[in-house]
């Protein structure tokens, strides 16, 4: 039996972000779209992890998207966990770790991020999965490119393995100058949130650094009802279990936690200028997607969801148009998606809800 | 009885111009759109003659749009003359004249102008209806106030009465020096297509220099028939006319042609950017009309009929969003409308047919 095949996929399709807003919505987040050929997040990062190589992935995720993620699923035979709501991913991946086998080996990781070079991810899979063997707690450190302060790192300490080192810390985000000094430096790399741990190693870790999220998602699956392809933890038992992320309540304080730096392409698609950054281009440097005419244009990221969007002698704009929202900012200022949001927030508008 | 209530209001309500694309359509065309307060063109436009002052309208419009039509004319007492396809301007004013008394005075003007001074207005209609009823056919010159190329001017000649003079002759839409040369001359005005004729002395004119018009029209309302506020002409016969313009039909072969120069802030909202100058603008230089956020930007004229248009950080543009097409351009570049249209003609979009 080759080692992967104890590789269980474990994906959170959690999350309702904004930074793509429009396109993202409390009830449609940014794994469901698909921004590069070949399907949404969801279906690439399950097409990442192949059937016969890996064993038949579990994804956690909100219960009202469990039929939406069931039809992202390619027909892959999956288990959804349905939380019946969001309590950050640490509890999230003690409800996947309590539904399997100690002895698993969980590939942890967001559906929401893009590897372009597989080959790296596998290869970094192979080098942590004799670690997560020996229960330690391994994450794939993203090797930087740039000065980013949008992004928590890792500073690598002594190495472990070819290819390996303990993690000496988890920094949060730098700012610029921080985030310059640790690219220099060489020995960081970004917190990807991608982990591969023994199921039991995780739990272990967990009732030690925070013990009332482990009872709470144990009795959250003690009581949970199997429908299927569905797991349905107790309601009232996980809804009463602290909201932590993996970094803060086990990463950050683990003594056995192993960073493998990888270098794979990958990025979290944070923002509209990071997608028109990692996508192919027309002559003029347009990126289009959808209905899209463009007359005289240059260097315009316009995505459509439905609508014509027609633009004549624009250039360096993001114009994203959905059934009901247009949102226009300049090419290099899409972080303030955010602040459109934002203002959205502050006058109630009732976009928002939908 | 007051002069003016035998003058009958004779509003063309045809036309499918996209000028003002993505808003106007084959299916909905401008004058049905409000951009003003005080209701859409073509409701201002029946309260520039109200009631008591002026007699009942008679409006000539295309069958299909009878229902909008009726819709728009906020409970007036209105008679629709229903063209079974159109035959431009001067087979409709036929049918019109045909339907009315031979002595009533015809103030035929279109259904999508603005005209902002409406005692200007009227007084330039005193000063044409005593000429109009010794037969003259009387036009309303815009007194010009720049070297505009893309309108016809009328050159006044010999004066007949105070603020009336006879049409020396019709020009067609010069080139730029042209148009200052006319503007520099002082005796020309621009041709609004507004008239105030009598209606027997208008078919006498058809009769003269378009008798194949005048005996469609005339075997179309023999035909006609009658349902409550709707005259439904004879399709066949309106069919079999000629089609052509007032002016070249009639006005520019006529001896008997007036014009009553007018200054009464005119405009035939040709475009976004005419639009942007004669609307209210806010403290940043934005025309917001619909569910438009606006974020550190400025002089943008925005329109929206439904989805919410979120801009932030952009200048100088025009964005114009319906429920399927989103169109954006730089300001002061508006006439690229027409592009987009021809574009999406060439490649079929069926948004054209919508």
């Amino acid at each position: 039996m080759p080692l992967s095949s104890r590789i269980v996929p474990v994906i959170l399709s959690g999350g309702a972000g904004t930074r793509l807003w429009p396109l993202s919505r409390e009830s449609k987040s940014k794994q469901f779209f698909e921004f590069f050929p070949g399907g949404s997040m969801l279906t690439q990062t399950l097409a990442r992890t192949p059937a016969g190589e890996f064993a038949d992935p579990l994804i956690v995720c909100n219960a009202a998207c469990a039929e939406m993620v069931m039809a992202h699923s390619a027909g892959r035979p999956v288990t959804l966990i349905l939380e019946p709501a969001g309590r950050n991913t640490a509890p999230a991946i003690a409800l996947a770790a309590l539904a399997l086998p100690e002895d698993a080996l969980m590939l942890v990781s967001p559906s929401d991020h893009r590897i372009a070079d597989l080959d790296a991810f596998h290869k970094a899979i192979a080098t942590a999965a004799p670690l997560a063997e020996q229960d330690w707690l391994v994450t794939f450190g993203i090797t930087p490119d740039r000065p980013e302060t949008g992004y928590g790192y890792i500073r690598g300490g002594e190495s472990i393995a070819d290819g390996a080192r303990r993690v000496e810390r988890f920094v949060e985000k730098p700012d610029a100058i921080t985030a310059q000094a640790y690219l220099d430096e060489g020995i960081y790399s970004w917190n990807a949130g991608i982990f591969l741990m023994r199921a039991g190693a995780f739990l272990d870790a967990l009732g030690h650094y925070a013990p009332a999220m482990l009872a709470a998602a144990r009795a959250a699956m003690d009581g949970a009802v199997r429908e299927g392809a569905y797991i349905r933890p107790s309601a009232d038992a996980f809804m009463a279990s602290p909201s932590d992320s993996i970094d803060y309540a086990v990463m950050e304080k683990a003594e056995n936690v192993a960073v493998v730096p990888v270098d794979m392409g990958w990025s979290d698609i944070g923002s509209w200028d990071a997608l028109y950054e990692l996508s192919e281009k027309d002559t003029q440097g347009n990126v289009h997607l959808g209905d899209v005419l463009s007359l005289d244009s240059a260097r315009c990221m316009v995505r459509s969801e439905g609508p014509l969007v027609a633009l004549s002698g624009v250039d360096d704009l993001v114009v994203v148009a959905t059934g009901d929202a247009v949102m226009i900012l300049p090419r290099g200022e899409s972080q303030d998606t955010k602040n459109v949001v934002d203002a959205l927030k502050e006058s109630q508008h009732p976009i928002l809800k939908r």
